[in-house]
């Protein structure tokens, strides 16, 4: 079967009423619609839409609150903590991030740190939003359990995400997102279903032995990026979201598929900086795009066309998916459907045609 | 031959006194001595005095500035950018740190960037140092170009480090601190001493092919952790470091060995958190404390006998090696004592007896 093609911004319109009709107000619907759309646009397929039916699940459990707000909290000098309130994930992060970006107009740097959040998505969505205000973004999560440290065997540190973005000016801006395993959970799921086998630096079984087989690895545990180093950066990401703001860390950050009782409680951490308070904006982008034409003019390895600037792939695919359509994989096409039919939302109205 | 042994505090002292004699004030000797032998104290000896011979003939030749000191400029908010002067890169390392310690008493983070620097040695350095304070330490710093972006072949970036530092109670304090390459060139020579073929995943050749020869890999490029994701991270740093503060960048921070004209003109970021004003001191080391307790007991596998925290291994290397000496091989030894006789220091009265 093909795959179904939609338009962005119609399908923007449609999930923001499939949540408002799961009781968000508009604006957080609207929000919520945007940050995983963003994913899908860029071709991060596996935090865009794929994941609306598991928050409805949630709010519909109670298990999600939307009847309250995230609240700033502990402002002093340049940090500050956001409580989210248990809310939707994305509705936390931009409450935290607009609060950072507020801070480092008034000190050049903000530093926000949250509690009480949900699953948020993408990281590179809020660091494209960073961009867009020319600041610079460095945003952090914690996530539940997958990663063993180093000598262990079970898993204890999520894949705990590191985004940042950085502007430029007519070259594409650095927009760097990235978990802190090998590869995401998801990839080895998928190796299960095509019957394939996974490369042997992506997981160990549950006795800590490195495996190629994806099933075995499903029982174990995902590798850190660099061995003892990702390793690092997880527990690092871990401490800074989770210890650091009160929010949950390893093993409590509650799964937002297999725990049917309690709220996530993810941590993160915005960080963002005002570009102007060392040189004015136009002097930073100018020298920002005479460094990537530097990175991009590398000599290259053969058979390769180009050298992309973290972000470049996933701009180019939003551009491309703006213009043309974005696919669904007739098992997601069908889950919207069904989910928009529940809620009497027209999820047809969506459908791209050229 | 047997290593000889060397008693950290007094071998501070002939070091300090070597670089008095070449001409840098007593303080900024002190202070490069310390930071040096804190690196050989840790086991991380591809930064400790190995590097003092370098160091001495760039003072020789001119191209390090010992009468000058770092300036702070265009501090306002929370931020700030010093001026290395050209200064030893501890020297300037230091003044940045103190700053950025200062800068977050008042505001809660302080970020401070670095231009005109050199080679600081290991990052840890300014880590234990942030930790003696209590605060939260990210540093970052860009160096020599040494890696490839994917996809080409041909050095550009550094190996660019990034540390962070944070205090726990009675656990030991979390200090990861690491190159964005899966090696350090120095193991990649060392390879090639000894004959010895070097893990795939090290380097690429001069083509851009994966190569276990580690003298095709010196002429080629080595390799970031994660893939792109390394490559994203070493350019992150390099932007931060070099492109934010007006340091040198990419292939422009000149070699530590190779460049005899020109100072180097490192890129340092530092960026400090105080806890406080999250939650009181003594409450978040407990909080460390349990958590680093709940890390360490995950599940191991077997033949493993603890789970470490980053930074675990070298505090133990330290304490045993301020108790039973340092040992430095013939040939560094070798070295150290020429360096002394030519500036007249005794390297005697730094053995180790127990
Ligand atoms: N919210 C959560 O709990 C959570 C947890 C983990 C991951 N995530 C998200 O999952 C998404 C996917 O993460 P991932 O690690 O699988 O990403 P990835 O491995 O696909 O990409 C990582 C980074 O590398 C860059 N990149 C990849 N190939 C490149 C090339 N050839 N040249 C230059 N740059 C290149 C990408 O642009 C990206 O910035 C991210 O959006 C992340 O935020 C979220
Ligand atoms: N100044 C410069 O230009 C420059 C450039 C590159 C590197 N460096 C320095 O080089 C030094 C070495 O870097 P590296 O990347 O080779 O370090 P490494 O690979 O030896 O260690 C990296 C990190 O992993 C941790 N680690 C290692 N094994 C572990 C285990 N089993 N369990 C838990 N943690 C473990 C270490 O404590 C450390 O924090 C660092 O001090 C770095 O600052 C400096």
């Amino acid at each position: 079967m093909h795959p179904a093609l939609f338009h962005w911004k119609r399908l923007e319109q449609v999930v923001t009423e499939v949540l408002v009709q799961a009781g968000a107000r508009h604006e957080h619907a609207s929000l919520v619609a945007e940050s995983l759309i963003h994913a899908d646009l860029r071709g991060i397929e596996s935090h865009g839409l794929a994941r609306l039916p598991i928050y409805i699940q949630r709010i519909e459990a109670g298990l999600i609150e939307l009847n309250d707000e995230p609240v700033v909290w502990k402002q002093e000098g340049a940090t500050a903590l956001v409580d989210g309130k248990n809310h939707l994930g994305a509705v936390v992060g931009v409450a935290a991030l607009e609060e950072a970006i507020k801070l480092s107009r008034q000190m050049g740097i903000g530093l926000v740190g949250v509690r009480h959040s949900n699953h948020f998505g993408s990281c590179s969505y809020y660091a494209e939003r960073a961009i867009t205000e020319g600041k610079i973004l460095i945003v952090l999560s914690n996530a539940p359990e997958a990663m063993a440290p180093t000598g262990g065997i079970r898993p204890f540190f999520g894949t705990n995400p590191i985004a940042a973005g950085i502007p430029a000016g007519e070259e594409p801006s650095f927009l760097l997102d990235m978990a802190t395993s090998v590869a995401a959970r998801g990839k080895i799921a998928l190796a299960v279903k095509k019957g394939e086998s996974i490369p042997a630096d992506w997981a160990i079984d549950a006795n800590g032995k490195e495996t190629t087989d994806p099933t075995k690895a499903l029982l174990g545990s995902l590798l850190p990026i660099g061995g003892a180093k990702g390793y690092g950066l997880a527990m690092f990401i871990d401490i800074l979201c989770g210890l650091l703001t009160g929010a949950a860390t390893g093993p409590h950050v509650k799964s937002l598929y297999d725990n049917w009782h309690d709220p996530q409680n993810v941590g993160h951490l915005f960080l963002t900086v005002d570009i102007e308070r060392f040189m004015p904006l136009p002097d930073f982008c100018a020298n920002m795009d005479a460094y990537i034409r530097e990175v991009k003019s590398v000599p290259r390895k053969e058979g390769v066309s180009d050298i992309f600037i973290p972000g470049e792939i996933e701009s180019r695919k939003k551009l491309e998916r703006m213009e043309n359509g974005i696919p669904f994989d007739p098992n997601l096409t069908k889950e919207l459907s069904q989910l928009c039919r529940t809620y009497g939302v027209d999820l047809q109205a969506a459908c791209y045609l050229p």
